[in-house]
């Protein structure tokens, strides 16, 4: 949004042309309130993004029969929820800017954002029932319940300094894979598809998000402030340990002091430190790797098309990724 | 909850018996989960309240076919939106008690509880989904959206002072009377009743929703700490410009100190003197006693039963309520 569609897009192949129809559908929304929430609506949907979500959705319905007006509903509903969390999650870490935009607990503040979150989740419930679909609205449900109890366990593991891979990957199923799942699962369900076909496109939507979520926390460590809007390693910096650190703390003698800042969140220049000069961003890398190629896997049972490719190309784009 | 129905139990009348039910519903739910999740549902579902909106669910499909199940279920979901609502409404207050018990973000923080009120409503829209009706999952939707604009517009009327009538009540009907609305309107749909039927109860709901909320603001000036938990006047402390200090405020002469103070947001101890030494607490539970007999009528078309009975007895209690 914002500019249109950015980078990304040349990848969204034959659904590039319709991406924009969910844009303007999210501006709609917003112009049929006025005040405090018509202004907060218009400036969270104005704020941008890559709408990989929304591409997910129409790319899936593409497999099927492509019944565009209900896709592009869906991947509206799902852009909602996604904007819902972000303003949600921007007021728990008290971010000023998100992709150099303020955010709303900056230009307004964390009271409203409180709220505009809660009306962009009911709203995308809203959006989801006009496709008619008790099935459709049950995933939603359950996806957002996926994605605040991901959240919360990210919470606790912050509080605790926990450094558990087991836990990092239920953490990022809960708040990432979970909702690009269901963006490929609920567009095969409204565009015709089998059962089969609908498990197979939740797999791939899964395995996806999981190489996205990991590879957007190596980019955190990777990136510097002027591509990522803030500093290397800030998640860690929040209290995030995720997977890169992980793997370093496993590699770590016991009792070694590097292992003692981990584990208490003290020294956190010198752990980014140790992270950007070890390998263990390019071994995430390769463990997301793993998981694209799962997405690509699950993919396998359907015939060539252009969608198809596009969506295979998303799971090599996706561990590539620069910003 | 807690201690099990309380005071107001006495008017459930016929569904008395089945009320527990509700609460039970909500502990097995906060069972299923472990952990930080687990921990904050269970904090929440036992911190109690009147389980009025249990009540209406039940009291509006006795006057159908009483599924009982069925409505178990709509009543724990709407349970499960108030309670969301409450855990979000603390913490944008920053309260630190809610009836005597600590809130989520005293407990935990404000971050738990952002995430715990985003589980909440998702879980309620699951509830819902157990019902396999779209009808009533788009009425919840558009029931947490009214809540949480209304939540909006009481804010921005905080920020700016704003005495005026009409969005005081645009205000009420948002973050009350929807949810009480869509309380015995749902109920009436999954009891089966004629459309003839939902509309009444709809408008009973509403009616008494509005009725209840000019009530408990009346309530925030007449109590005192010990019967409320919280000092006289507690709403216009924390900047809620209710009914009582509106219709004062029409009968100040133009430019007089008190009329200034309510429009700065000054002198609140004086505001509240002022208010609790005139009749505009009356005057305002008889306005209030105007909305319940219009739900009283509302209910006109329904042959004499007990559940009307008692349906028509709680909209007399809510105006002489005490706590």
């Amino acid at each position: 949004m914002g500019g249109g569609v950015s980078k990304l897009a040349s990848v969204y192949g034959p659904v590039t042309d319709d991406l924009p129809r969910v844009a303007d559908r999210l501006l709609e929304l917003a112009s049929e309130h006025d005040r405090l929430l018509g202004e907060t609506l218009e400036h969270v949907f104005q704020s941008g993004g890559k709408l990989i979500r929304p591409a997910l959705v129409l790319l899936s319905g593409r497999l099927g029969s492509y019944p565009i007006d209900e896709l592009v509903t869906l991947a509206a509903s799902l852009e909602v929820v996604h904007t819902a969390t972000l303003v949600h999650d921007d007021t728990i870490d008290g971010a000023l800017t998100r992709r150099g935009v303020p955010t709303v607990s900056a230009v307004w503040d964390g009271k409203v954002a409180i709220l505009v979150g809660d009306f962009l989740l009911a709203l995308s419930a809203q959006l989801a029932s006009l496709l008619d679909s008790v099935r459709i609205m049950r995933l939603l449900s359950e996806t957002v319940m996926a994605m605040s109890s991901g959240e919360l366990r990210q919470y606790a593991a912050s509080s605790s300094h926990a450094v558990d891979e087991a836990d990092y990957f239920q953490r990022i199923a809960g708040k990432t894979a979970s909702l690009f799942a269901m963006c490929c699962e609920g567009a095969a369900i409204i565009s015709g598809q089998s059962e089969e076909e609908i498990a197979a496109l939740r797999a791939y939507g899964s395995n996806l998000g999981l190489a996205f979520q990991i590879s957007d926390d190596v980019l955190d460590f990777r990136g510097d402030e002027k591509t990522l809007g803030k500093p290397a390693g800030n998640d860690l910096l929040q209290g995030t340990i995720t997977l890169p650190v992980i793997l370093l703390a496993s590699r770590l003698p016991a009792g070694s002091s590097l292992g003692r800042d981990i584990a208490e969140g003290r020294n956190v220049k010198a752990v980014v430190e140790a992270v950007r000069g070890s390998d263990v961003l390019d071994v995430s890398i390769e463990r997301a790797g793993g998981y694209a190629s799962r997405a690509r896997e699950a993919l396998r049972g359907f015939g060539d098309s252009e969608a198809k490719e596009t969506l295979v190309a998303l799971t090599e784009q996706v561990t590539e990724r620069r910003a």
